[in-house]
């Protein structure tokens, strides 16, 4: 995608990881949409999901859909004519900013499984390297889905200063046991697959990391979704025999879903990814008995939705309890949606109400619209 | 255990299977409970779940445990001084009835990849002609959870004649898209083990079916309970560094699951039986617009519980409505649990009363306390 910008921070002071190893330089893939304005004061940071890319929208009518075009552009929820948009690919992913398949400047190879371990607060250390190198003084709401919630709930806690709101859609303030399974599991599929090699594989470990990408696909979905898509629809010709075969829809659409993410994810990426969220949880603050969020007064707007088979709503709900006993000014919804944990990317329509509205309560620049 | 009986059927005679396939001689391995009365009618069935088997309690008091040691025994719902109880090892299995891990009398190897694809229908084939060879006329009733209630439902379209009830707990009509793709999943991961081998492993393929049995483990309980249980506690000592190790509780939980599962479950069995689960549906009839369930008058006790993340209650509460419209005489009940699909296993307390009343008003026989 040509609308990839990089730029390489850390060149000089490497970054200090939250586990203590240092790392640097770092490359920074990112995406623009709009200017910044001349007090610096427009920029809105969004932050991808797991698997997600800086490329949250296309650039022009041509261009490769990103995986919120319906939010951002012309007379959208998100307008590049009021905004400066800001979508970076995250730290240790694989689309353009240094992860595990990036060269290690000090060996010439690649990371790999040298990669250092690194959390949601890293990731979002990098994201403010990179606004404050671009001049933003100001971030009039930081939004994000998923993992994207996660750091942006990380932004409230430790760039209060510059953080005008927070958007968190369908996170938890802390990755559930559940969670922490599905991820373990999906971890042991790339592990165990026989070409993984301890992360030194040639191409990808295919069937594990197809195995994985299912996993979550299960999650990221619902039970009602796939029996009113798929019912028990059999492929055209295919008997029930061989154990590899698709002989259920459902099944062929998993692998399909399976076989295509191989293409464009890179495992390694995956295992510290997802470990990443698995060390996610701002309800405590290790010895310390006052709550991250102490004094926080970032208006912060949560949804869940009731039918998340990842990200359940009963810990949003908690999630949301907690925001109130902390004092932090919580803006609560609930969606009802068949696409579940995925109905923000999906169903963005059920979203848009609520995000338009919360933004300009709470945004303190004047729109040009 | 040395309570397992075993006896070789189909000897003359193969085994017509459902797909066309024949094999024979079957070595069927069970257990029993009771006396068979001199009228022969006093059997009750008793169907275990995917990875269960013939042991469903206790035989003395020494003994090892059963998966349903709170259902059957004096005083118990199931009491072998009124019934005579069978519980088979279904056809497939690997705990002493013939399956993919017993050797082939034509060849002198072990069938592996080269068993007959069956499905739940030629499960219960076997079963039937076990009972056939017990001299059994009347099965007071089939009582089944999951895989199990599967088989149970079965029974009553197959062999009404001397079925006089059904009890099925926590299963549907069918299997779901959802619980299809789950298997698929979990299949995926033994296939693409590096022992797997083309089913001709030695020993086993570890990896895969420790993992697909966490797979299994995140359907069977529920996303509270894992919470109540794990919440985000660590093991001591541990470091979330190393992808492979155990760092939170939920971790270990699943890995000791998989890790003993292993020991026990032999990977092609765990194959076969979870595809003749994605194989039932008893809602529909080929080409024949009769549902299969036209003309069956046998009770039939439906249990759902709401919070399973397996068989979801949603297509329970459209089983129970099929079924209604069908004219089968169906009792339906929802049993809240934090245990999910397990709870059949689990909190049998809250089965116990279901059962108890619907035994004593749909057994014709007479019962002795």
């Amino acid at each position: 995608m040509g609308t990839l910008k990089q730029m390489e921070l850390f060149k000089e002071i490497p970054l200090k990881l939250e586990n203590g190893e240092t790392i640097g330089p770092i490359v920074v893939g990112f995406e623009t949409y709009g200017e910044l304005s001349l007090a610096k004061d427009n920029c809105i940071l969004l932050e991808h999901a797991l698997t997600g890319t800086a490329h949250a929208a296309k650039h022009f009518e041509e261009d490769v859909a990103g995986w919120w075009d319906d939010f951002i552009g012309a007379g959208k929820t998100i307008d590049p004519a009021d905004y400066f948009i800001v979508c970076t690919n995250v730290f240790g992913g694989c689309s353009g900013t240094t992860g595990p398949s990036s060269v290690d400047a000090q060996t010439g190879e690649e990371y790999r499984l040298h990669f250092p371990g690194f959390t949601i607060r890293d990731i979002i250390k990098v994201q403010k390297a990179l606004l404050d190198a671009l001049g933003v003084v100001h971030v009039v709401s930081v939004i994000g889905g998923s993992m994207g919630g996660m750091q942006a709930t990380q932004w409230a806690i430790d760039y209060p200063e510059i953080t005008g709101s927070v958007i968190n859609l369908a996170s938890p303030l802390a990755a559930s046991p559940e969670a922490i399974g599905y991820n373990l599991i999906m971890r042991m599929a790339i592990l165990n697959d026989p070409d993984f090699n301890g992360g030194d594989y040639v191409g990808q470990p295919e069937g594990g990391l197809a195995t994985a990408r299912m996993v979550g696909m299960m999650t990221y979905r619902t039970s009602e979704l796939f029996s009113k898509r798929f019912e028990r629809f059999t492929v055209a010709d295919s008997s029930p025999g061989a154990f590899s075969k698709e002989h259920f829809q459902v099944e062929s659409y998993l692998q399909y879903q399976g076989d295509s993410f191989v293409e464009r994810f890179d495992a390694n990426s995956y295992l510290y990814l997802t470990k990443a969220i698995d060390l996610f949880d701002v309800t405590v603050n290790g010895r310390d008995e006052k709550p991250l969020f102490t004094g926080i007064q970032i208006p912060y707007l949560l949804v869940g939705v009731t039918s998340d088979q990842l990200f359940r709503i009963h810990d949003l709900r908690r999630d949301y309890e907690l925001l109130k006993e902390w004092d932090v000014p919580v803006t609560y919804y609930e969606v009802d949606s068949d696409y579940g944990h995925d109905a923000f990317l999906v169903e963005v329509e059920k979203f848009h109400p609520l995000i338009s509205t919360f933004l300009t309560q709470h945004s303190r620049i004047e729109l040009k619209k």
